[in-house]
């Protein structure tokens, strides 16, 4: 039996961190995964070993010579095909459980969205890197983005970070165009985080039922 | 007016650095790059800031996770993009000539053939990769594969230069077709240096006639 895959995306400050850790403490006290399974939890970019080079090439902001909009998507491209082909789907296949900070959908509303870059083309190489695998749910954490710039307000932007209101403002566009799609959750994420954490659960109860 | 875009493709030990030496000797001193213009010798993988650090995860053989094949593929791609955008295109769009060491064809020959990738794929991110930019001539320095073992005994492999000889075997055979193409020229690499250099010069004079 295949295991579940759990994405969360979300722009920077929606609380991706906070609600996986929430979920994955409920989940590995909760029956719903296998006895003989177990949970991972990973990021994109850089849920390889050669992956977290590949996030640094990408987030870097000295780096004298930013990648082109197109080599950025190429990267993003390198770096989730290491992480189906090393961590997504040999968990999958054994049964376990993943949950991943960013997908696909991250890259459509940030290269697609953001950077106007052709969704046919990003879509094209979705399918070379993920290779037919796709999440079972994803969560879309929603918050304006007058909330996000708030909450990262004292930290240190990496380079797409540094990109400005109109761009996130895009992206943040894109993520509520994806967020239509059947297999995408759309969560408030500026109620309490017993809330949030809340529809979660029940979310990823019905998900199990209706298997 | 637009450069000229020369391109040496060949496996390992067949002399293409020597031979580049050679023929941008001769092209400085030669009045067949207008007086205004300049010769810019790169290369692939690495020809940028970036590409560098992009050539040391892909030929690097201590990293504990070595690149999946199609993850292989697409950080060529993103090698490739960032050389075309920020060098090569500028290049020859100020009417500078380039002369690279190994390129689109490289790729073909080495994961097409050598690791047998499909073709198409192939194609499909080598579209992405270059938008358009192709060599007026692309020279295969053709050796054997015994010669290449030779002349490389007493070097340390890269990642690629390890995968062992029915690879190479492979990539050569992958040379060989692709130097069926009309704007491609095989020349015996076994040849006095001297012989080769003056085939190449032939040829590049034939090239700027016939334009």
């Amino acid at each position: 039996m295949k295991g579940k895959f759990i994405v969360f995306e979300g722009i920077d400050g929606s609380g991706k961190t906070t609600q996986i850790n929430q979920l994955s403490k409920w989940l590995i006290s909760s029956d719903l995964i296998p006895e003989n399974n177990k949970l991972v939890i990973t990021r994109e970019p850089g849920g390889t070993k050669l992956g977290k080079s590949i996030r640094s090439l990408l987030l870097d902001t000295s780096i004298e010579k930013s990648p082109d909009s197109i080599t950025e998507l190429l990267l993003y491209a390198a770096d989730r095909s290491q992480h189906i082909n090393e961590i997504i789907r040999p968990t999958l296949d054994q049964g376990d459980w993943v949950i991943s900070d960013r997908f696909c959908g991250s890259t459509l509303a940030y290269q697609g969205y953001g950077r106007k870059l052709d969704i046919n083309l990003i879509k094209d190489l979705e399918a070379i890197a993920t290779q037919g695998i796709a999440p079972d749910i994803t969560f879309l954490l929603d918050i304006p983005i007058e909330e996000s710039i708030r909450r990262r307000r004292n930290r240190k932007d990496d380079r797409i970070e540094k990109e400005g209101r109109e761009f996130l403002s895009n992206v943040s566009l894109g993520f509520q165009a994806l967020s239509e799609d059947s297999n995408w959750k759309k969560i408030s994420a500026i109620d309490s985080k017993e809330k949030i954490i809340s529809e979660i659960k029940s979310e990823i109860k019905k998900l199990i039922k209706n298997k």
